[in-house]
């Protein structure tokens, strides 16, 4: 074990009221949350049962105090380990009313002593959040609560979420350790003439065998003098003589993220690979040693590129395609800010980043895509890896299937 | 490989001209999707990139003919290989404009030759549906669109969805083949005195061993007398003598799921679990039994009902809080119908679904669950296993850990 599950009720409470805060100066009743992100953060709770699309959940922050859910019957003995004030469920799934009359009458109880004065409630309602309800019932609730003012918390949620506590890191950093260690042993099972599908399998394996709780996101790519892209579900390809391989991860330690990259050539690689691979590298290390506190996501970003492409405008600043040179992690596999010219936010101690840069590589047959890509974490005076750091020089399998 | 990846053009031209047929008879100009089950299904889209909550993908399904991709420019290479008529992506991601513009520009190509009615667009808003892109970039989609007619879909794709090809219910077969053999052969390495998270770990690399492409779902239960719920992510209490271990999982091959679960105690179990387990067993053969083509949902779930409580009313039909027993499933874990006193959807060949009964057992500690469950599909003359048949009498391990 490398650290306790969950969080403790402390840290649960110091996250609400410093939401509530940024509430309380927005004049926000009660904020409202539908995504596994916000529920594990605000209260605790932990479960695959996201997977399933079936059924809606609600969390509810009051300007106040502890958050109150209103979730389906079926998790309710969860709910009830959780950091709550008031668990309010409705038995589901359910044909005609799934948890809507129920969650419009606890709005309504929930802002009712502002007498006279509209319900203000917040919502992630802005870039990267979705809705994770049928939104037909959305605006069931909404025609419910007639003089509803919505408006967005995305920005300040993702803020807040950004700088990682010391237990947080502790948990990306078992998931970093875990990827980590796959990668260092991949000399032991990775062979030429593997199907992609089946190097996919057997990495997932290694992942969980060095103590990933699951693998949540796994892309590769494969080719002869890069890859198509980094976004890739595996297929049943065999790994042959020159082919560049890729295996991107997310792997998941108590319901945070590691995510970052290694890439592998089989017997040999071109040149232009080789080149590339080591540039990818520097660059990667120019953003490392950029990388403190106060410095801006732009000012990483403008690092990596002059590494790539010189001190011109090189590419269209868009990161080879791929869009960034890297992004926050933590619950989700990709949270704020973007390591990308257009993102001033400063750095700041805790926060969690990949450095991610990539570049296309000028095939006879085409453009090719290669990416590199590890974990940090801002500290008190610069950066500190939390994934193993790649090798400078583009690693080389030699061994064969047995036939 | 138990089948090809993916689908024949014929397969998901047929899928589109039939939600097509459909959208006519609704006077639906465009069907526009958010969600990956969506773009799998209708164009072949499969990337693990959905776990990351940043960029939005849009599907647009005209009146006639293949659909249209509007994508970030990460997604090209992957859409490229995809069924459709035109690709346009932009870079992303973006501080402002987050594929807002382009995508309210292509509505407007695409409905603009309706001279003077109002473009009607059908899209996923009914139960079991989220939105997946921010709620107020969609805000600003619909304003650019003033005459913009909404209508849900979602009822009709998931009817569509519900009755599977050959090819469909090879990629489910698949997916349950890798997970009965995973759970076959747990004599050889469960152990008195395992952590759950260490059991949850094992479980998931015997699954990939035996071909699962990945393992997005498995919930754990584990307790004396039953388990509280089966919806929990693993912790890490020790597996001791007397504990009901409950794995439920949700195996993917090529993007489709298997969904069944199994219970086994350790060293010995007390009679009212192996009671409650046989009674489970006998539920779900009842539903095997009355499962076929014309019979009704609700139906089946009589069936069931009856074996667990009797003619009479029993529990209140909810499933001992879990709801159904049982549900459609496929590209996502849970899909329609539901197994359900309400549901009179009525089952034909070539549906997959679950066979889930569920029921309390009073302990002097208080209620704790059993459940048991299985996967079908409907055939031309009842319905046919997927999953390997759990045993009648609950399964008991005697090894310990080496200590």
């Amino acid at each position: 074990m490398h650290n306790p599950r969950g969080f403790t009720n402390e840290e649960y409470g110091a996250r609400c009221r410093t939401l509530q805060a940024a509430m309380a100066a927005a004049e926000i009743d009660l904020a409202l949350f539908t995504t596994p992100a916000e529920f594990y953060y605000y209260c605790g709770l932990q479960t695959p049962f996201w997977h399933s699309p079936t059924r809606p959940w609600f969390l509810l922050l009051p300007a106040e105090g502890l958050p109150l859910a209103v979730v389906p019957a079926i998790g309710a003995p969860l709910m009830q380990r959780c950091r709550l004030r008031e668990l309010r469920t409705w038995d589901s799934p359910q044909p005609a009313d799934e948890g809507v009359s129920l969650l419009a009458a606890t709005l309504r109880d929930m802002t009712k002593n502002r007498a006279g004065a509209a319900p203000h409630i917040g919502m992630m309602r802005g870039r990267q959040s979705v809705l994770r309800m049928p939104p037909a019932d959305f605006e069931r609730v909404c025609a419910a609560l007639p003089d509803l003012r919505l408006s967005d918390i995305s920005a300040t949620v993702q803020q807040q979420r950004m700088v990682k506590s010391a237990a947080e890191i502790g948990k990306i950093t078992a998931a970093c350790d875990a990827a980590s260690a796959a990668f260092a042993g991949w000399q032991e099972w990775l062979r030429e003439g593997m199907a992609l599908s089946d190097i996919a399998r057997e990495f997932q394996r290694e992942c969980l065998r060095h103590g990933a709780d699951n693998v949540p996101y796994l892309s590769c790519g494969m080719g002869a003098g890069g890859y198509a892209d980094i976004i890739s579900p595996p297929d049943t390809r065999a790994w042959g003589a020159g082919d560049v391989l890729l295996l991107d991860t997310g792997c998941v330690f108590d319901g945070y993220h590691c995510d970052f990259d290694r890439n592998i050539a089989c017997r040999h690689a071109s040149d232009e690979v080789l080149r590339c691979h080591e540039t990818l590298w520097r660059a990667t290390e120019a953003g490392l040693q950029a990388a403190r506190a106060g410095v801006t996501c732009a000012q990483v970003f403008g690092a990596m590129h002059e590494v790539i492409y010189g001190a011109g405008d090189g590419d269209d600043n868009q990161g080879g395609g791929v869009g960034r040179y890297g992004h926050g992690l933590g619950i989700e596999l990709t949270e704020t800010p973007s390591i990308a010219a257009w993102d001033d936010t400063p750095l700041a101690a805790g926060m969690v980043l990949t450095l991610e840069p990539s570049a296309f590589i000028e095939n006879s047959g085409g453009e090719r895509l290669l990416a590199h890509e590890e974990n940090i974490v801002i500290t008190g005076d610069g950066a500190r890896l939390l994934s193993q750091r790649a090798p400078e020089r583009l690693p080389i399998v030699q061994t064969s299937l047995q036939k």
